[in-house]
């Protein structure tokens, strides 16, 4: 089964079983992220209180753990959230926003790795920052070390588990003229695991979607302003031709 | 006069008098919400911090208590700002979101309906926990329980307190895809409760207006991200004759 | 060299440097402040943890400090933010939101302009309440005692260092039915100060983009949900001739 059918496929599952997806994340994105989740027919919850916070991670079916805005309140949810999902097995995309700013967020990217994330999305830039090597080896270098799934997200997005690795050249340039674009493809990788236990096809049918509803969004937009909008109708329309015949190759 | 002459009223009362509404509420929904109070020309304001409350409550005209992401900050916030709406007799409109997914929301909802908001709001979900009771039975019985009025948003909406009900069918699919769509729909209730004293008419002009506003949006969304803006603007516009062309049985 | 020529120029140096502009801002305008730097090539960042602030406002280009839902968490991250910017010699703008709705955040406001912004914006109100004069001679005066520039901003902008004065009338109305314009112009004229060292040229040129980016989504939003999109999308496409064109007179 290629990508593009298999990604149409889990599509067609979020309509079915509208998974539930806990995201801790921060407040500049948490707007966009939600209704990007909506688009596909997945149900997010954000709150961040650690009273709350195991019924409702225990309730998931997967968590995003994005690090822009890593406050005290947000450092304390993520350890409570974590717990919750270990005791519960729920899968988790862990997001390093900015990890390349910030000495501290860094170290806590590095402990984070160690608690077994399903899938590492971030840019080169960041991924080399954690890795402390060159950029071209950052993602598989990850991946073997933490043994997870690394999502690379740019022009052409790198998805690899260490051994084997996909790569996908799909999306639109005014993808980095808006904010949240990379947190809420995060969070629609949570809810892509959330229906497909092999983490490399669940980040590769993240990549594939987001990438294209990216495209089709892009030959509509005027600007980075009703990008957003196009954005998440595309999302929300995309369906197995659209997939297949922009996706040739896979 | 019929609920869509009364609620074309209300909505011209917003214009002349820009009624002040303070939203304690989530962050996901802040930024939607304010923009559907500014659309129909009513001024919010959000801040959260008890040494400011009492002053923005104090000089608002109704308050809206919604408790999506209810964090330690938001619980001290809501103490505070009831404690200065009931000194000053400001009516107040309940959001309990997703109380259905967490016990210790449940508790607090419960305490807070004692409390006499003014309206409380949910779905039929969240207001039969709140209930507990069957779905069918769970606004009435809250209405008589608390003395207030539930509106149970939904494909049908359900306006009660208690003795007389309200139905109203309009809004569209979409709705349930947009993320704040409730939180703004439980704000917009409170504006119009700041200009009409009787909460019954209230409610059911919010729902009239919001359901109304939602239907003239679907009919030239392409989905859920271009609905948001189509709903502001159609929100915005919303006229006497719309209102009781769309009405006819009201 | 007019202010349109300037001010297109300015747009220039944002493409080819994209400063980096901290933003300590409240949470009903963080996403729609992003995306407007983000429009303009400007890169934002939100964080307001003490711990990685000195290192996110020593590698910013500017600081926006914006008193929005000030609560416990910014009025510490404030004090955090201005010593490493004063530390930098990294300039900040100044944005008193609602400071006449609350004596307390009227007594941080002005501790805040003893330490020396760049620029401090507000609307006609705020300044008044701020100066503790009349409306109309709020600006210089503030100016004066301050030593900043004043932007006063609303359906006729003031800029003013207490001497020099420029009278910009550009804009529309749905600016005010929009959440976070104020906010978002505020983080814009901290972009500006960030590549133009004299902050009257910096506040000028912001308004003189801002007011015409709003002129040209106001003749197509139908209201003020797809004044957003078409809002950010002509900040996004602005150019030297559109400045020139709409702006004769300066």
């Amino acid at each position: 089964m290629t990508l593009a059918a298999r990604t149409a496929d889990l599509l067609g599952q979020f309509h079915e079983t509208a998974p539930r997806i806990h995201c801790i994340t921060n407040s500049v994105a948490q707007n966009f992220t939600a209704n990007a989740l909506l688009a596909v027919d997945a149900r997010p919850s954000m709150t961040l209180d650690p009273a709350e916070l195991p019924e409702f991670v225990g309730s998931a079916d997967a968590l995003l753990v994005n690090l822009g805005t890593l406050d005290v309140e947000r450092r304390t949810a993520i350890g409570v959230a974590l717990e919750a999902a270990e005791r519960n097995g729920t899968p988790w995309v862990l997001d390093p926003v900015m990890v390349d700013r910030s000495g501290g967020r860094r170290a806590g990217a590095i402990e984070l790795l160690d608690r077994g994330p399903a899938v590492l999305r971030g840019n080169a830039s960041e991924l080399a920052c954690l890795a402390e090597c060159d950029e071209a080896n950052a993602a598989a270098e990850l991946a073997r070390r933490a043994r997870c799934v690394v999502w690379q997200t740019g022009a052409e997005d790198i998805v690899t588990d260490g051994a084997e690795t996909v790569r996908l050249s799909h999306g639109h340039p005014l993808m980095t003229r808006v904010t949240a674009m990379g947190c809420a493809a995060a969070a629609l990788c949570a809810a892509f695991r959330a229906v497909e236990a092999d983490s490399l096809t669940a980040a590769s049918a993240t990549a594939l979607s987001f990438g294209i509803a990216g495209e089709i969004a892009g030959e509509t937009a005027r600007g980075p302003g009703s990008f957003s909008p196009h954005f998440l109708d595309a999302l929300a329309g995309l369906n197995g031709p659209q997939l297949t015949q922009r996706s040739p190759a896979t």
